[in-house]
């Protein structure tokens, strides 16, 4: 498509204007990523929310959920790998995984890469996510087609529930807390996933940026050491969230646990096989914070070793 | 200043459109960081460059070089820590400081923390950027004052060429290789800076961005490891570059030296008291890449321990 074409179609989305995709939101106030726009894809209000697939210029096709981007081709697997590495290499032996949200099927396809899973569940509440990357982000819908995985379409909430001492593993792959995933970053879904885990399970979830939002990671981080006696924060560089970067808050049900510590890791030629962005020393040095950033978690570190359940 | 305001002064600058400044450049085609507008406090065209100064709504006061942000005044520390303190603290006792560009005086303003120093000279060749650093950016213009500063306005080449075994660590706080700074990612500056330097001694230079420039940067590793004996490659964190994320190129004089491991370091309160950005822990997680880069970059290092001259 010519970029006089995506001007023309720019009509369709009130984001895309002259050609470029503009993310602006609440959450960061006064900043704007871009991107160029070669193609309208897929644009449609679901149950939930705005729902836009572009081709980009340069970082290949994009999903968009309320103006948000929420994955890009290019670089799309620092985050996947690391929100699933993460917990799953600090776990000795995850055989039970739940994700909530990650409609994208990008989570699917890392967690099938440890071949001690038995079963993934993916409980995602808007049935237009998987249905859209199924068709238009194939790199990240490979996830769905493992024979390990179930998906529901549904709220993570009762999902949850109904599931006492099921899971190794809960993976939050989220948007944002304005709209539909709000209820995520509040204390009564850790407590749910804290009863759905199985002795020593951990959980991670999406920890917002630390250059945008630390008032939200610190009250996170609060209430979670309040339920989880072992409470980390890691992040990784990722040019197409806001600010460049993304967190991670990852809690275990299990006291002492040293999270920044990878109990499995794969060899060095496993790691170029099978990771873009993961390794073992990226995992240890995810969890160093800056000075700005490391006083803010560290105040809320106090108690680290305690179990407080 | 009004956002009325704001879109009527935007006539005084192509990047401003409807108050929001937009950086695009060829170096990052189909992406672009956009910073709201709050007033333009000075634009011209310098003998070298098109120099604008803006207020914005977030990010405090902002610099900006022929199209591209330089500082910003609300994550400017990330970079100048960065750049500063780790080749400062791999070094036993930097006495002899030279930095090249750096001319908004922010790396000056980490250089003399270091009480160990006996002298930093500045060589920038637009006078035009510390002369409106000290009006708009007082913050990093401070550097400009403390009494071991000395700043020469010209062109780092002829400086370095009359300056043999001079200085213990030569920062070049540069803008993209195109335009003026071109020369300054050409393996004739490096030899320059090899001669400059002292038995010992260190360089840092502006290293790009691993999600951008990654063949760039190993062309930069290819001939700086014939060059210098020990290279390093970090990174650091920083919204408003492009991507996210700025490297830098450590090299230094002596073989077998492990940049990645300070040689000094403050205590907790002393890193509390002087950074927001560094501390010693950040200074070793710095060099870890992720897989992507990390094999890009090993390729060039086969010989890391090798002295080649």
């Amino acid at each position: 498509m010519s970029s006089t074409n995506a001007a023309a179609s720019s009509q369709a989305h009130p984001n895309i204007v002259d050609g470029w995709f503009k993310e602006t939101a609440t959450m960061w106030p006064g900043q704007a990523m871009s991107l160029e726009v070669l193609d309208i894809l897929h644009h449609e209000k679901s149950k939930y929310q705005d729902v836009l697939v572009f081709e980009s210029k340069t970082y290949g096709n994009v999903l968009v959920l309320d103006g948000v981007i929420q994955a890009t081709e290019r670089d799309e697997f620092s985050y996947q790998e690391m929100i699933t590495h993460l917990p799953m290499n600090s776990h000795p032996e995850p055989k039970k995984v739940l994700v909530i949200g990650g409609g994208d099927g990008g989570v699917l396809r890392e967690v099938v890469k440890h071949s001690c899973v038995e079963e993934v569940t993916l409980c995602e509440i808007d049935e237009a996510v998987p249905r859209v990357s199924k068709k238009y982000l194939p790199s990240m819908a490979v996830g769905f087609q493992h024979p390990k995985v179930k998906v529901h379409i549904g709220d993570g909430f009762p999902f949850l529930q109904d599931r006492a001492d099921t899971f190794d593993i809960i993976i939050t792959d989220s948007s944002d807390p304005v709209g539909p995933a709000e209820s995520l970053y509040q204390a009564g879904y850790y407590e749910l996933m804290y009863r759905a885990l199985r002795p020593g399970g951990i959980i991670c979830t999406q920890g917002e940026c630390q250059w945008l939002h630390l008032p939200l990671i610190k009250n996170v981080l609060e209430f979670s050491r309040r339920i989880y006696p072992s409470v980390g924060y890691a992040f990784t560089s990722i040019p197409t969230y806001p600010s460049g970067q993304i967190g991670f808050i990852i809690c275990c049900k299990q006291a002492g646990v040293r999270l920044s510590e990878p109990l499995r890791q794969w060899s060095a030629e496993e790691e170029s096989e099978i990771c873009r962005y993961y390794n073992a020393d990226i995992h240890r040095a995810s969890f160093v914070l800056p000075q700005f950033a490391k006083s803010v978690v560290l105040e809320v570190e106090v108690d680290v070793d305690v179990c407080r359940r």
